[in-house]
């Protein structure tokens, strides 16, 4: 298997954490998005779409979209489980998880902050709050959920890591890059401490990549 | 079951599509997104995150997020199916889904594009030019992966409907409002033309719903 990814994508922090929950260890492909090596010919034709990360199977299917390849790594390699057994829990680890793929991280990623820049005159300082802004959307509400449902264990679904923390931990380490107050969220910040005491979490971060750059 | 939904909402507008193929009806409850009452606290109780579509089942659980939502469904009422049956044709199916539920839909919901007014001064043509750059930068790789899959039948995948059927018909209808451009994409028109022929889609589309506003 080879892993296309890119250290400071949060998609590919939060892929990057569930295979090493799973104990997969594919090849690492880095691609250099920031100098545009996502919309080369040659990524083009692994993954259309021009986003990492991309899973690419020994027999050259290349799986792309993060939380799909996800459930297909949970499907085909079941232990540990990133998702519970039962629907009703399947449900609850699903919701947390898009929260922050859907609500979160698309909003505020590198080409919609360009665009942001480009087309509408944004500075640093306002594509940072604009990213701020939409965190806490959808961090004030999970913090309530997380706080008040008696699902929530050590992690986001009982006592073992899994989908949605996956998400969340590549999602706290992103808002640090753009000074996210996090005092406000200490349910959230004690499951981040739990997953960064795992290796299988502190191994997914991106300095932790081959291509990390300071 | 209750749904809560709002007749414009695109996430919405897919789950119902994926409630009429399973065969279910539950009760309609509307909540008008442009009068701000998913920011109600009634509204709130229900679902703290504030958005639409939620799920409240028999017994007062609250499932929350489309996505999460359909596969619930599809693990509690597994016929007609909304993901096939082997890994790989899911991880494909569930792919399209999320490159429109995590790269076009987040992007261009009507949270955004107000965001976008009120805070960058875009005027109503801005915000429309912006909703259609996102919808073009995931349609123009998506047409092509769905023109060239040897996957893609009547349908997303093969020839019955399923999940990532119900997040493009939805995002289709919504193109509409925005005056983008189809031509670009015969094979999604092919496909979108199949869904409006079936009656499980049609109903599920915003004009045919009971709080529908011209």
């Amino acid at each position: 298997m080879i892993l296309h990814s890119y250290f400071r994508s949060s998609t590919s922090t939060r892929l990057r954490a569930a295979l090493n929950l799973k104990g997969l260890s594919p090849r690492y492909q880095p691609w250099h998005l920031r100098a545009g090596e996502q919309r080369s010919q040659r990524y083009l034709a692994l993954n259309p779409q021009g986003l990492v990360p991309a899973l690419e199977l020994d027999d050259g299917t290349v799986l792309t979209q993060s939380l799909a390849i996800m459930e297909y790594l949970d499907e085909v390699h079941p232990e540990p489980q990133l998702l519970p057994r039962d629907p009703m829990g399947r449900a609850r680890v699903r919701a947390i998880a898009l929260a922050i793929a859907c609500e979160v991280h698309p909003v505020n990623n590198l080409r919609v902050l360009t665009h942001l820049k480009t087309e509408f005159g944004a500075d640093e300082a306002a594509a940072a709050a604009w990213f701020r802004h939409w965190v806490a959307e959808t961090f004030a509400p999970l913090e309530k959920v997380l706080t008040e449902d008696a699902e929530t264990g050590r992690f986001c679904h009982g006592d073992t890591p899994g989908l949605a923390d996956c998400c969340l931990y590549a999602q706290v380490l992103n808002n640090a890059r753009f000074g996210v107050d996090m005092t406000p969220y200490p349910t959230i910040n004690r499951i981040f401490e739990n997953q960064q005491a795992l290796e299988a979490f502190a191994a997914a971060a991106p300095m932790r990549q081959p291509d990390a750059e300071t």
